[in-house]
């Protein structure tokens, strides 16, 4: 296999390294504008070849990573429409998907997967790049009524392979999703520093910032050019949630203001359970299980099985889609991992009129 | 010395041991209503005896700590005013400053001094309490223009030998501060939680949360009790703080909605920039250095001193009035950490027409 990655930053070296470390049979080239990333990723073993166009890196690639500026990402896939081969699947690391996979699939087709790997660092570029950077990390794909299951497949059995979970879910709910748990924190933590920059006596009260400081504001010392990238792309989710939580501000200072302390009280105590639910959450691990079923040959159905596991948050770590010859309909295995994950989504197909059967994955 | 601890929970229970630890000549007694919190600091070793009513505890104290819910610290010190010898210091620990020092100065007159250490736990009750617990912290201090010298070294003095930092700051600049470095960012917490929460598919999307939202979010755990106990008592500084943060995140959406990226994009900087001072700061460490300065003897002027220091986050370990026979004036001397913060108070006291001389620390 060979793979190309386009963009050796912190995200694309770390999937170039993952690569090379996991999976060292495939072949790694990697395209950089920058002649010091292209050096780096060289120097760290990250590819095999670097080039300064991404023409000659994609040339003959199996799977395409596109690794740059989430806002580029829609104006690359035009780009390398004309450049991939007709068998490539195309991905990419973007952290807003709506815009990304519209153009993605307009210029690429049912090959093109949304992918975000959940994982990061407060550090950038190669130097910063880890082959264990997503161990353990979700990687969100976010295939449509479009995706090939072969497509999604190739994308997924990657990241399982360098040890990261994927997850499905649609691409606006993705969008959602992070601009809740990422983007408007991002925003506060930068809000809360500004605030207390404007404050009469800053020094003082940066100085004096403890634990709790610490930990709320780590984030906003984040790379404003990538913050503002992923804001541009990720706009209308962003708006959205914002108005969210400056509704819940607001209604956190009436309750302040007219001391109605019970009432904020509940609302406190709801937050710290949530809070501590987040450590106690069941992980989904466990052996792996395979589950079957007969499916519609229809447009739609593979993005409504892995959303229906995305829900969930179930893993969903191979994926093959057997077409019947009897027309019209087909059969689709899947393989979560862990019994949770497994009896949930089996619950969610019932639900949804899929007769699912079980089983242990082949190898 | 003989200390009195009301109150032996976490920050008590702490001052009851850190006490033990470095004074360990002194006699230590505990007031808990709690017998199981009796119970605990006697089994640790925090007191020497543990007493169920007050008077009991404080009866000979030379240095009173009260620990308890901030809320209830004003009404304990109507109560402990006929309990305390005439030549007994009361300080307390409360997290708000401004009611509480007003009462306390209005039930114990000039030998109260107002007190916060800036640390904590996310664990409660004496269980967690913790010798080590100010170790490098700043304990702030709230001298008024009431507050004798004595009381106030007699505080600051036990504030340096348990190893944390004393700093003075006025009560209002102490409420304003930590209404923006922890009450406000402890309101966002939560109610970014809450946002989370109540999103459609909560269960995905809590699952999904990496490292940034779970750093951003994890002081939304804290206890919401000793939270409304905090609010209660801070509440104006609080609005205004909320009011701040509000009026910033309004900001941020307009320049989302509007595109105004170069906009966004400088307060995201200036957010970081600030951020990442916080770790750069000199902690004005280094050899003690003594000030000395004439000064009328007038009301206000050590507070205007301490106030002067606290500006500059100086260390003020140690502080004397000696009161001239000639009449209407007599000398501060002081004892600051470290030739940074000696330099900046000097300049500082210069600017507000005190003459210093500097020397070195008689012990």
């Amino acid at each position: 296999m060979r793979a190309a990655v386009l963009g050796t930053g912190l995200i694309g070296g770390s999937v170039a390294l993952a690569a090379r470390t996991w999976l060292p049979d495939w072949h790694v080239s990697g395209y950089d504008p920058d002649p010091a990333a292209r050096a780096g990723a060289l120097e760290r073993g990250a590819v095999h070849d670097a080039f300064d166009d991404p023409a000659t890196a994609v040339a003959g690639a199996d799977v395409v990573f596109i690794a740059i500026p989430v806002d580029r990402i829609p104006r690359a896939c035009d780009v390398l429409s004309g450049m991939v081969s007709e068998s490539a699947v195309v991905t990419d690391v973007g952290s807003a998907k709506g815009e990304v996979v519209a153009r993605g699939e307009a210029a690429l087709g049912t090959r093109f997967v949304g992918g975000h790997p959940m994982a990061g660092s407060e550090r950038h570029g190669i130097e910063a790049a880890d082959a264990r950077l997503f161990e353990d990390a979700w990687w969100v794909l976010t295939p449509t009524a479009n995706t090939t299951a072969d497509a999604y497949s190739t994308v997924a059995d990657f990241v399982t392979r360098v040890r990261a979970k994927p997850v499905a879910m649609a691409p606006d709910a993705h969008d959602t999703l992070v601009a809740s748990l990422s983007h408007v924190p991002q925003l506060a933590a930068s809000a809360l520093v500004g605030v207390a920059v404007a404050a009469e006596d800053k020094d003082t009260l940066l100085g004096l910032a403890g634990r709790g400081f610490r930990d709320v504001t780590r984030i906003a010392a984040s790379p404003p050019d990538m913050w503002i990238s992923i804001l541009k792309t990720n706009r209308d989710a962003v708006l959205k949630a914002l108005e969210g939580f400056e509704h819940r501000l607001s209604d956190i200072e009436a309750m302040v203001y007219e001391q109605r302390w019970d009432e904020l009280r509940g609302l406190l105590d709801e937050a710290r359970s949530a809070r501590l639910e987040l450590f106690a959450k069941p992980d989904y691990g466990g052996d792996p299980v395979a589950l079957s079923l007969l499916i519609p040959d229809r447009p739609g159905v593979l993005a409504e099985v892995t959303t229906a596991a995305g829900r969930l948050g179930a893993n969903i770590e191979d994926l093959r889609i057997i077409h019947s010859t009897e027309g019209g309909r087909g059969r689709l295995e899947l393989v979560v991992t862990g019994s949770t994950a497994a009896d949930g989504l089996s619950a969610a197909l019932d639900a949804l009129d899929y007769r699912v059967d079980r089983g242990v994955p082949e190898q």
